[in-house]
């Protein structure tokens, strides 16, 4: 059960709840926009959906409007961003811009982030790199009370659902992945319990280390797990999953079981294809490549070959003209926020 | 149906046929070690299995032994190596050795190459990086001939296999993946194909895009298709699977459907963890983290939870110890070959 809404309404909803809690002007806008933008490209469960978790966060401390972003330059292509828990999408657009900057003077660069909040839909930052001309790739990890995820072969969570994206600039829209590391990611699955849904197979297993689709049974309490992408061959999944791990916890210092650190280890790796002497033309063979994939016969029920994006272009295009969904228990929660906070619901 | 060799007594016969075929003692040398490495570590697809392919390859004029490999700095970060079409193993050895130089100097590192036979297994070279400190990923497509994967929602090939490996060096063995973005490496299909076994369900279509669990239905002609990696979200395999296309190919200077280029496509991404001021103790963290993951408790039938590379270390102590499997038909065409060479297959 959901309703739509203009995603002028909501960017100006979101951003007057977020200025309410103590965000600047600049930040509010931002991390709405944020979330906005995800709900558009059709990715509710890093969308709008999240605004009711932000205020929480707000309200509980751990997630502080307002603080310092700072850049730490450790070497000539590296730098670490640290986030000071302001918004993790005020964080993260700062250390995507770095790596930008860095890449544009040496050709490659490294960023990661420290004391970052949930950052949302990773793919955001590394279009911002394609946009720019620049191929990204970004890993997101999260810290020990959000180990869904069951190692390959184990039954207790040991990782995050780690999602990694990239973005590639072409002649047209760029190809912009992003995806969990397991098979499913978590908000996918709160998503579904939201509308009273039940989880595909092959998901998730009970606390029991057994195999369901209630996602109440995933939640528990006791929890159960989430499976590593891949299926028989999960071991991929996993191992992804652990190079995230590492990219945002160990190379920023952090244990992967410290229990006092929250929020995202985010790291951006940028390369600049201007760089290669061959790629005078290299967003026309990209181009050409996409061409090539739908070029493919579709499988039978299956309307055309997609690439990573594609998807997300079309939906941002349909909702911009038709409006975003909320779901229900979200709408509810904003609509209660907003009276709290004497912001205005009105759709001027 | 296979025998045992003492790997010592195949890394001389190899390093022969290589030389007898026209290799300089270093390049067969290098070239026969890493096949047996391969084997040696238990992914025997990559391993002693390939020699009688590469020496096909010298005849037919692919694999042009002693030819020149150069190296063009592009930037302060980035270089092109040329192999020339030497073996794919030396030509590897020396971009990633390139890689790990930039990297030293500047924290990050990209390095492609051009005109690469084929590379082998991809985790040999990001582990000569991991044992000096660094972190490597790596990718690897092939060109138009080798596109066996079909794209998402598609039932003609449009992507090789396209490896990725990565390593992580800890205080113990490094972290070593490598793995194909599809279900399952073309390798690996070939090895029960001479085994005379059949595949896995979820890794093939047949040319008509039905399941199958045939190897000859894949090979045909006509030709099936391999599933990208993710069974019921296998565009998450296919996205992986594109951005590495895109790494080997466009990032080149060379377009997808391009039919005179042979050989793979390589690309090292090395990162200094040194380079990241918190990171003092990272190959510590990494030890712990890999512990973490270890802790859990296996699923029922699981001995115990392993980390990426764990089971090839172990294979490889083993195998240094009892010998390496060499399955009847390449040992075959070993002894044919090396008949035809003067080449001795004393065990002294």
């Amino acid at each position: 059960m959901s309703q739509t809404f203009a995603h002028q309404r909501v960017s100006r909803i979101c951003g007057d709840l977020f200025r309410v809690a103590g965000a600047t002007e600049n930040d509010a806008g931002l991390a709405a926009q944020m979330l906005v933008e995800s709900s558009l490209m059709g990715h509710d469960s890093h969308g709008v959906m999240r605004v009711p978790e932000y205020l929480d966060f707000i309200d509980d401390g751990s997630l502080l409007p307002g603080a310092s972003v700072t850049v730490e330059n450790t070497g000539p292509t590296t730098a670490v961003v640290d986030c000071g828990y302001n918004f993790g999408a005020v964080g993260g657009a700062r250390a995507i811009e770095v790596g930008m900057e860095l890449a544009g003077r040496q050709q490659t660069a490294c960023v990661i982030t420290r004391r970052c909040n949930h950052v949302g839909r990773l793919g955001a930052y590394v279009q911002m790199a394609a946009d720019a001309g620049l191929i990204a790739i970004a890993t997101c990890n999260s810290p020990i009370y959000g180990h869904f995820v069951l190692p390959w072969g184990g039954r207790a969570g040991r990782l995050a659902t780690n999602p990694i994206a990239y973005a590639v600039p072409s002649d047209g829209d760029p190809i912009v992945a992003d995806f969990s590391t397991s098979v499913a990611p978590e908000g996918k699955i709160r998503y579904l319990r939201n509308q009273g849904r039940s989880v595909p197979p092959g998901w998730i297993l009970d606390a029991a280390g057994q195999p369901t689709n209630d996602p109440h049974q995933f939640y528990g309490p006791p929890r159960g797990g989430i499976l590593p992408l891949g299926g028989s061959v999960g071991h991929k999944g996993f191992a992804l999953g652990l190079l995230v791990e590492i990219l945002g916890s160990a190379l920023a210092g952090i244990a992967s079981t410290d229990a006092e650190v929250f929020g995202n280890g985010v790291c951006f790796i940028v390369i600049d294809p201007r760089a290669f002497a061959a790629c005078d033309h290299f967003q026309q063979l990209v181009s050409e490549t996409v061409a090539y994939m739908k070029s493919s016969p579709p499988l039978p029920g299956v309307d055309e070959v997609l690439v990573p994006g594609e998807i997300e272009f079309r939906t941002r295009r349909q909702r911009l003209a038709d409006g975003i969904p909320i779901d229900e228990p979200t709408w509810q929660q904003i609509q209660r926020r907003a009276a709290l906070g004497g912001v205005s619901l009105d759709a001027g």
